[in-house]
């Protein structure tokens, strides 16, 4: 026997050298080399997108009728072949053009800088099925299966039987020329005339406690085309998740009530976004969830009363993959909606997607995430272990609850400087005039009024000053951050007595949160390599005053990241990637959690950290020049 | 080393020996060896079900914990153990006890003889789970699957998400001891409180053109507990299917009206069954469908239009299983509905349960069954091959079209006989007063008249002949079966020249059908070891007259066989066997198809076959001699 000659291909723009062993196409030799070359029919020479162009003709097979089919004169006259036809005689170089690299359909994650594999759970598929004849007897359904699998490779296949009723007329209707949407390799969930392959959507929700805020993203490309959100309807049934719960607790009609509500607010947002970017809502062929565990229960319609006492059980916490008609979710009813994982009685889904979109579970060293809303989630850990916890923060950050305070949308004041002279500089999203405070500039007021004197470390208003914007009025002390004259409603923007103690309640639970993790973890602020804070309460927060609150750990400035809400991120990695989706589940698996409503310090911990910035200096060395 | 001695259980009653080569439970020898012993848990000791006496305690290994919890001390004297516990040191003798047996939990089917064992799709596990606490904060589902996994050995299962909804409260009304249903390994269909594992029903549905049968079965014991039937309601859009797919056709409402209605007609035989037998509809958790092509596809709502045009093609073959809450099946809204796989265009998943029911395709001889209905199917073959077609034959033996037809119910007259001087015995069933003819009555009636020169072979009254029984009455030519003193109606019971027509074109139609089969299997009368008869319309034939009208081909009387209600019989197999529904999936792609709308000889046939017995007498010479 001779020896078989070495082949090497080297694929271009990567310059990867591989050897050749067998005889095998180049599209195989890529594959088992993890070199990534788009493929739709599994190297077939059905689907035509495995293009690459190849140096030298001469080194490899000839073209093949499937070649001719799918290539252009031109291409064939530049070198361009189809990787899955194409073996190799001798040693060659490959280029790998753009528009068949499966890096090149990375996407960029929002916030952060790493990048994931475009790899949503749904796909599309374009063929034409053979007519029936009298020679050609099988039916629909088993001819589809059978034009899908030679296609596509997707055997043992099942179908939303639904989708039965209409599939004779539409086969028929189309001249049998047909887009079959598949989830997850396993379900078809949609069978449209002609191709339709280019219009594949899906959406990303994120369930807050007070708000609800939605992604349409284009699952050919990963981009998010359009966003929306509103206030979580359910807040008419209470502000904060005990109250709802409570009111689930009391018959299953007020827990269908909960459930409904909050779907028919899903379905505003669908709608908005959809109308924004003129998507049909039917296009949506699948819906990721996050949020907190009494949101994820009450989505789902489960009775959520025992994650609220001890032993604080949730009823399930694995992925539930439900459909969307099943739901009353008004995308295409076929559609799957897939809630992400949660951890714990408090810690959910929406915490799971803030760790997937930070990397939290990759990080080599010990940091910090706290996601802040209604209820905010803290964890502390690495690549080795991650501890949570949820603290019952209230809605003061999200503008809840706070005389003049207003979600981070336009008009809203996002930074607040105090000058000399108890001056006060702010901006607002959008650069209008102002319309209220939201969450970014709460931070900076109580922060900037600390410093300046104007409230002391128990937040109590210091009437000692001079200044026209502190005042009582209508028997409530406040100061004045803009005048009547400067906002857009004609109303002085203000802060009040109240308003300080509200953020003070919502910035000693943090805190407390953050502190009772790092004592069970046993990590010092000098081991904290990072503190990522996410949340939808602004674009933007400013770390130092954070710090001068006492709202997170005092670590060096440059070490506190502000991320963007994250576990929107998380949900809309999700939707663009199976990979994100195992990740997840794992993630629900490995997060720990300690459940501060029984933990002996948590109590005292909150009632040191509502002075400013803590009742023990220490833990706030770099604070320590403001104080007075 | 030692060689280890030969060890030999012998196992009774069937007294099978078996040699043990190597250290094995008494439960895992009897299970390569094939010889059924009943477990649920799979040989983990948790059940107690395996159980079994054991001759000569010092044979085999100590009692173990398990056994001392599952046996009582009685049962330890007799020398009861657990299989699964029981390790034998020497050659024994073990009685495996009727309950233990599971080939005592076969059962036996209607009308033909052979036996199926009892393995329903749907099982119940009854146990308990640990309750939760702060050290153990698993939620729900998990410690369900957990548990369920623990006790049956069952992994990768789903949930039908809407069992979470309740899930919670379930767990922890019932102290955590509940009952799972499990579907086909796959899904959790039901959680309940405590052990309702006795409790599990099934629901089998034959959808006929004319009539709807349902069957209420034990699944615990295989045994049909309540019976019920309707007339289809979709009569009233047509009594033939070719009608109701015109009307389906014309739109997507019509369709939905047809599928409502059919769905409404099997929740009220559903009821009735319920009613009857005081059971909770709950309590079903499955239910096996069968039909003709379009009676399947009008009641999962397909689109049935195109099965009545060439080519003739069906949207879906294989078997469907759909959420009952999803059809609107007012049983176990979580339950499953499972049609039978279909055959073809116009044979159904009825005639597949025909053939599951009468062993047909395990016969080595060729044989026909003929299933009369409004559409009649027809089989020609056996264990090599079966070739089917499906004739439109109407419903006059299921008596509509006929003036006094009715249907196989208390007061039909079911056998008629006429005696010299034309003088009618008749008996009905129940022995009641006669309410009317039922499909048995008219084949002996049109023979019994045609006999007697009351009729022609051309099937015209002959007035030549004097009694007062034929007469005219509204210009219609009518022969009296019962006078009106005789009735519970007070009204005569007669049989007109148009009923005759009647029933001339239904038997017409179904013995073309068996002809053009004969002629394409090259089959001849007296190749036929059998003749199997199905269908609803009595509770018996008479052969010797079915052969007379020229109903089927002429063949020994002791070779023709009515097995009544096949189709029925099929899905309750179906029900009660997951074998049997693997047989039925596998006889739905091998039995072969014939369209008579397209063949060229039906119509030659058929017309032929108007004419009583047939136009060709040498194809019947048993009747020769009762011509005139």
């Amino acid at each position: 026997m001779t020896k078989k000659p070495l082949i090497i291909v080297t694929f271009y723009p990567k310059k990867r050298k591989i050897k050749l062993e067998k005889d095998i196409s180049i599209l195989n030799a890529a594959m088992e080399a993890n070199i990534g070359i788009r493929t739709e029919c599994g190297g077939k020479g059905i689907c035509g997108k495995c293009k690459i162009i190849v140096k030298g003709k001469k080194a490899v097979s000839e073209l093949t009728e499937s070649e001719k089919t799918h290539l252009s004169r031109e291409e064939i006259a530049t070198g361009y072949r189809l990787a899955c036809q194409t073996f190799p005689k001798k040693s060659v170089e490959i280029l790998i053009p753009e528009e068949s690299r499966v890096s090149a359909r990375k996407i960029l994650k929002f916030g952060l800088e790493s990048e994931i594999p475009l790899n949503p759970l749904v796909r599309k598929f374009h063929f034409k099925l053979k007519k029936p004849s009298l020679c050609s007897i099988e039916p629909d359904y088993e001819r589809l299966l059978q034009a899908l699998s030679t296609f596509s490779n997707i055997k043992d296949v099942k179908i939303d039987y639904t989708i039965l009723e209409q599939l004779p007329d539409i086969l028929r209707n189309a001249e049998w020329d047909v887009t079959v949407t598949v989830w997850n390799n396993r379900k078809i969930i949609s069978v449209e005339p002609y191709d339709t392959s280019k219009i594949l959507f899906g959406f990303a929700i994120d369930i807050g406690t007070s708000k609800i805020v939605g992604y349409l993203v284009d699952l050919n490309n990963g981009k998010t085309i359009s966003t929306a959100s509103i206030e979580n309807p359910q807040i008419m049934y209470g502000s904060d998740i005990i109250t709802r719960i409570a009111y689930a607790s009391e018959n299953r009609d007020n827990l269908h009530s909960l459930q409904k509500i909050v779907v028919d607010g899903i379905n505003k947002v669908l709608a908005q976004t959809c109308a924004q970017a003129k998507v049909n809502p039917f296009n949506i062929y699948e819906s990721t969830v996050v949020g907190n565990t009494t949101m994820h229960h009450l989505f789902l319609g489960i009775q959520p009363k025992h994650t609220a006492t001890s032993p604080y059980v949730p009823a399930v916490k694995s992925t539930i993959n439900a459909v969307a008609r099943e739901i009353g979710v008004k995308m295409n009813p076929s559609g799957i909606i897939s809630t992400l994982p949660i951890v714990a009685g408090f810690v959910g889904g929406d915490a799971v997607g803030d760790v997937l979109a930070t990397e939290f579970h990759e990080l080599k060293k010990t940091s910090m995430l706290i996601d802040i809303g209604t209820n905010t989630e803290v964890f502390v850990g690495n690549a080795d272990d991650i501890l949570s916890c949820s603290c019952a923060s209230g809605p003061a950050f999200e503008g809840a609850r706070v005389t003049h305070g207003v979600k981070a949308e336009i008009g809203a004041i996002e930074r607040v400087r105090i000058g000399s002279n108890f001056d006060v500089e702010y901006e607002t999203i959008g650069k209008t005039g102002p319309v209220g405070l939201c969450g970014s500039a709460m931070i900076d007021i109580v922060a900037e009024m600390f410093k300046h004197g104007v409230i002391d470390s128990g937040g109590r208003f210091n009437f000692q000053i001079r200044t026209p914007r502190l005042k009582i009025s209508n028997r409530q002390a406040e100061f004045v951050v803009a005048w009547k004259n400067e906002t857009t409603l004609k109303k002085e923007i203000t802060i009040t007595q109240k308003d300080i103690r509200e953020i003070q309640l919502a910035k000693a639970a943090i805190y407390a949160g953050c502190s009772v993790l790092m004592k069970r973890k046993n990590v010092k602020e000098k081991d904290l390599n990072r503190i990522f804070i996410a949340g939808a309460f602004g674009n933007y927060i400013n770390p130092k005053n954070a710090k001068l609150i006492g709202l997170v750990p005092d670590v060096p400035t440059e070490k506190i990241k502000f991320v963007g809400n994250t576990a929107i991120i998380g949900a809309k990695m999700a939707l663009i990637s199976k990979e994100a989706r195992e990740t997840a589940e794992a993630l629900s698996r490995k997060i720990r959690y300690i459940e501060l409503a029984i933990d002996s310090e948590f109590e005292k911990e909150f009632i040191n950290a509502m002075q400013i910035p803590h009742k023990d200096l220490r833990k706030f060395p770099s604070v320590k020049g403001y104080l007075h």
